[in-house]
């Protein structure tokens, strides 16, 4: 565990970094916070230079994965760590689509994304990447689940050492599908707001890599490519409407930067596209504020079953609100109850089996639509960010249950005319 | 629940159906067992017309998906249901070789899949397209996981009735991962080969479509795109070694004959290529009778952890067994304990999470590594086919645990201690 060299060489279109606050410019190192006002840093780049250098045909000719965008990510060719991310389907949903009333809806699908079945493999793929070119050996992270997933994968193909920060009462398979790499995993006894005061202590002392603390400004870059694929299969142009989880807030801020560098260096044309997010009751401090008209975001603390997207102090709240009123958006929550309807409502019609955080995107988008606040012409995108494998006991006896039967014919055909009975209650009470 | 037509029209390069035992021939319907002889049926192409009609060029040129080898496949353009099943990545696995060895080792990642993370969303995506065309409303499969998994959600996605069979005794995330899409499922008391039976005489009664009975034909053409894809990622050219796991025996032969169709259509030159064939010693029919030189299959009753390939009766298993002898491969068996390090090595070194089934194969790869039965030269492709968030109960209490701690620093830094020391005994294991 060698302590990094902390310099990036300039072989990239990135510049350096910036304070969102104060726009105080530093150099590509493994920092991510303002000396000066403690706002966050964000990767600057020469758009002047993309715009000769990225066409559709450039991209079209990389990789299937995020590193088709290479020139607009902040990381060297020879560091990039491509294990597949990205590139997971945009699927047009029309049967979920009829059920809502919409006639032109979308489902980004990053529930398959490689290796781990999140959108988290997209910015840790960033982020490890950046972290070999800065020469750490050891990477870490404070996740909900996801993160940790994907950095223990991710970091074993790299071959670097890893240790995790996950809090203590987190799903079974999301421990397994990171205990499964071989990583050291450290279960915090509080919820994630612990879990990451905790890791900035730890990355202060030790010189570890943090995907998510000193690399976040490399990390959070990846999200972009959420909004440049969207734009490319889409056909080359931007949707008028996206709903996405708020967990951080950074995903959905960076899915906007993703679509407005493509206006910049020329590949689509510009337009107005409406934001909306998507948060769990039971850990809602964005919607509050944008229900309440406040332009700050007060902290809470998180209970829901939606734990992956359970971030009661997120860091980048303040930007999701703005841009949620700034683009015509909305912000909105649900239920527990109304997660659960909403993961079984996208598996029936789609065929899609997404986790808590999905099933949350799609309640608000049905609590949306209900209250007339997304048009059935729009193009409208929906962003599912996990795997449902991953949080099976949210669902567990909320679901159907299968018919035991013994290996008879008559045993099935007794077992088929119970069935049929009960399809047709269960449809009874989904049209009442 | 309509009766279908079972008639397909003649607008694709499949010709009819074979038998493969006595070469009587049928037209493409419905039917998958010799009227004759009661040899299984193949579906049979006009090569002469496929030679003038595909190159690398279309090949390319069309979806990122199984679909860009359609003219291969015994489905016309419109009853496609396009899922984005297929063109899994094909890794190089460097630290696995290393670790085993070998020099030039390929993963054929299946865990992640499209959309229900296993190879048989191969399968079902040309049944379920076929049964489109045949008009049958309801669809349904005798399942050991996958199949179930991957036959109710592509079933949901396209809106057909579905009605699934399973053994009672399924892994919990096989189970909710069926009937999170809705379905009817059956849970049969009894193993696969008895849900199997029950499922043939349900076919022969009611007119359902079964993905693995009457559509077997086309269902089984599915696994030819693990021979394309190999073919194609490896620049178009053939592997000299592939290792898969063996169920039914369908899927190795199906890999042989893409690659011998890619021969036949002028993709890629002709060469030998060997196939050696995985098994789990709790259930290993085609394995016992390779090792005692027979050439008949010996059904056996299955007791495995690895129950997605725990099929004591394979359909294809006399078929597997000639191929592995005749291209000078081996079949091997290993052991539970086997199964669950090869799932273990294979995430530590590429971070893949592989079901009990990858273990299998990889358990099996190591040891015809060490039995000096694979060349280290060799370009060697192992099949990995199904996503270790689905056989969780398998591994647990076999994987390391994370270390409970207090959001504190002094209590992380206690487990750090502990944890390295852990670390140091592991490796040490590692290395007797
Ligand atoms: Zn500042
Ligand atoms: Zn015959």
């Amino acid at each position: 565990m060698t302590q990094a060299t902390l310099n990036s060489t300039r072989t990239t279109a990135a510049k350096g970094l910036a304070c969102k606050e104060c726009g105080a410019e530093y150099e590509l190192k493994a920092t991510h916070i303002c000396e000066l006002c403690f706002g966050p840093l964000e990767v600057q780049y020469d758009y002047d230079y993309l715009r000769t250098k990225v066409t559709r045909e450039s991209i079209k000719a990389g990789p299937h994965s995020i590193w088709r965008y290479k020139d607009l990510l902040p990381v060297p060719d020879e560091h990039i760590v491509d294990v597949g991310t990205g590139m997971t389907p945009l699927l047009k949903a029309n049967r979920l689509a009829r059920r809502l009333g919409l006639k032109n809806l979308y489902i980004k699908n990053d529930a398959v994304n490689m290796p781990t079945l999140s959108f988290k493999d997209r910015v840790v793929s960033v982020a490890l990447s950046k972290a070999k070119e800065f020469g750490f050996s050891t990477i870490s992270c404070a996740s909900t689940g996801n993160l940790a997933n994907s950095t223990a994968a991710i970091a074993a193909h790299a071959g670097l050492d890893c240790c995790v920060f996950i809090p203590a009462d987190l799903e079974a398979g999301k421990v397994l599908g990171t205990v499964i790499y071989g990583p050291t995993v450290m279960a915090v006894q509080g919820n994630y707001d612990q879990v990451n005061r905790l890791c900035c202590e730890v990355a202060n002392t030790y010189g570890w890599g943090f995907v998510n603390i000193n690399l976040r400004p490399y990390y959070s870059e990846g999200s972009k490519t959420l909004g440049y694929e969207v734009a490319e299969q889409l056909g080359w142009q931007l949707p008028d409407h996206i709903v996405a989880p708020l967990a951080s807030g950074s995903l959905f801020t960076k899915i906007h930067k993703g679509f407005q560098e493509f206006v910049k260096v020329g590949l689509v044309e510009d337009k107005p596209v409406r934001f909306s997010g998507a948060q769990a009751e039971g850990c809602s401090p964005i919607a509050q504020a944008y229900a309440e008209g406040r332009d700050f975001v007060t902290p809470v603390k998180p209970n829901t079953i939606a734990k992956s997207i359970a971030i009661g102090n997120p860091a980048d709240g303040i930007y999701a609100l703005e841009l949620a009123r700034k683009t015509n958006g909305n912000i909105e929550s649900v239920t527990d109850e109304e997660i659960i309807e909403g993961m079984k409502l996208l598996a029936e019609t789609e065929g899609i089996f997404t986790e808590t955080a999905g099933g949350t995107t799609i309640a608000v988008l049905k609590k949306l639509v209900e209250a007339g606040k997304i048009n059935p012409d729009e193009t409208t995108v929906v962003y599912i960010t996990g795997n449902g494998l991953k949080t099976q006991e949210s669902v567990q006896g909320y679901v159907g249950e299968p018919f035991t039967i013994e290996a008879k014919l008559d045993s099935f055909e007794r077992a088929l005319e119970r069935s049929q009975t009960l399809d047709r209650l269960d449809w009874q009470q989904v049209l009442v």
